[in-house]
């Protein structure tokens, strides 16, 4: 895959992980915050001391792992220990990537857990524990595709302009990396897009109690302060990992 | 719960899930048609001889049943011979259903692959399988709760104006049940509403390339053509199991 298709290709992926994302969190803030969801041991015994967002959270990834989502190059688990595929492999001939093992998806639970769900739910408890729950795994898995693809990011950036990265990343400069990395230009107009794009989706417009799903600030809050910093982090520590050549 | 209340609190679900269910068309709407996936037996001997979509399904649903999801009177599952809760039970104190065994999962199955799919999804195969049989059990799960909750529509109308069902119910006269929970002024009311949500959440209305996620026209048969009668055969079936009195 040549260097423009390949940078064609993360643009035009990121762009629709927008709509994903602001769907998921528009499902989610349907439900209170419930924050008993993601205590551990608050469920009891039967899961094993988990909390239940981490227990649904490590089944489904269990599941999907049978089903070989993790072989693909841009989807990561959170969980530890996961089974085998027990589907053959599949031969990923396209895929750009040098062998890695950045995985960042600790952070990003953390990160989603405590900040971006008091940002993007009301307060409080209404029992819909299992919906809540539900509608975490399917926010976290997208978030962990959004932030991940950095990877796809900064080897396009690294295959366009070699030169601007090598020495950083033979140093492991990661002040130096990040600022080659970054274009603030294009982080301004990414927060602008996702915020008009959550103001159109996000509000009832042809419900007969009109109203907002969610507030079109607080997603670009999400994206300005979470999302895009901790893709940036995926970026360097991918070159970090990738090496100067 | 009192009538009124049982028909706003219907209502207002049944409203919500247009968001749930256009958001997952959406979603899978990203992919191609994907045939295989449907299939018995195309991934082999390890899922057991069924398809993609049907091991996933029966999969997540064990895994949701553990967590007792159907226990849940609006909720029903597509699989047979699922796990017990390991939760402990919920004391649903509000259900105002009488106890009833009305399940059409299997035949919203057959429209959903056979009809809606075509509908929704461009022909052809683009080897996303994993991605879209996951969309596959989100688009399934939510309408099943649209259809199913029939069942409290049903309730409601029976509560307000028993009389007009007593006869039908007692003779097991399905054309004049069908005929007595029919409005067809909702029903245009609900399919003009989904064709602008639909119109709303899928356009790309701040992306670089503007187009469409998803046909208006196309949601808007889907449900006036599936989900809607889906619906009212479960505001029969739930009646005449209901009893007359």
């Amino acid at each position: 895959m040549n260097e423009q298709l390949l940078l064609e290709n993360a643009r035009s992926v990121l762009i629709r992980l927008e709509e994903t994302i602001i769907f998921a969190f528009i499902e989610r803030a349907q439900f209170k915050e419930n924050r008993t969801i993601y205590l551990a041991g608050m469920f009891g015994a039967e899961l094993h001391g988990d909390s239940l967002v981490g227990y649904m959270l490590k089944q489904t990834e269990r599941l999907h792992a049978q089903l070989r989502r993790y072989t693909s190059p841009d989807e990561h688990p959170f969980s530890a220990n996961l089974p085998e595929p027990i589907l053959p492999p599949l031969n990923y001939t396209e895929n750009p990537l040098r062998p890695n093992t950045v995985n960042i998806n600790g952070e990003l639970r953390r990160c989603y857990e405590d900040e971006i769900i008091p940002a993007i739910c009301a307060e409080g408890d209404d029992g819909q524990y299992g919906s809540s729950a539900l509608c975490d795994v399917h926010c976290l898995q997208a978030l962990s595709r959004r932030v991940h693809y950095g990877k796809f990011v900064a080897e396009s950036k690294f295959r366009q302009a070699p030169d601007r990265f090598r020495a950083a990343i033979a140093t492991g400069n990661r002040v130096a990396l990040a600022a080659a990395i970054t274009d603030e230009s294009v982080e301004t107009h990414v927060c602008s897009r996702v915020r008009a794009k959550a103001d159109a989706y996000g509000r009832d417009i042809a419900g007969d109690r009109p109203g907002r799903y969610v507030d079109p600030d607080v997603v670009m809050q999400v994206y300005a302060r979470w999302i895009i910093p901790l893709n940036k982090q995926v970026q360097v520590e991918y070159l970090l990992q990738r090496g100067p050549d």
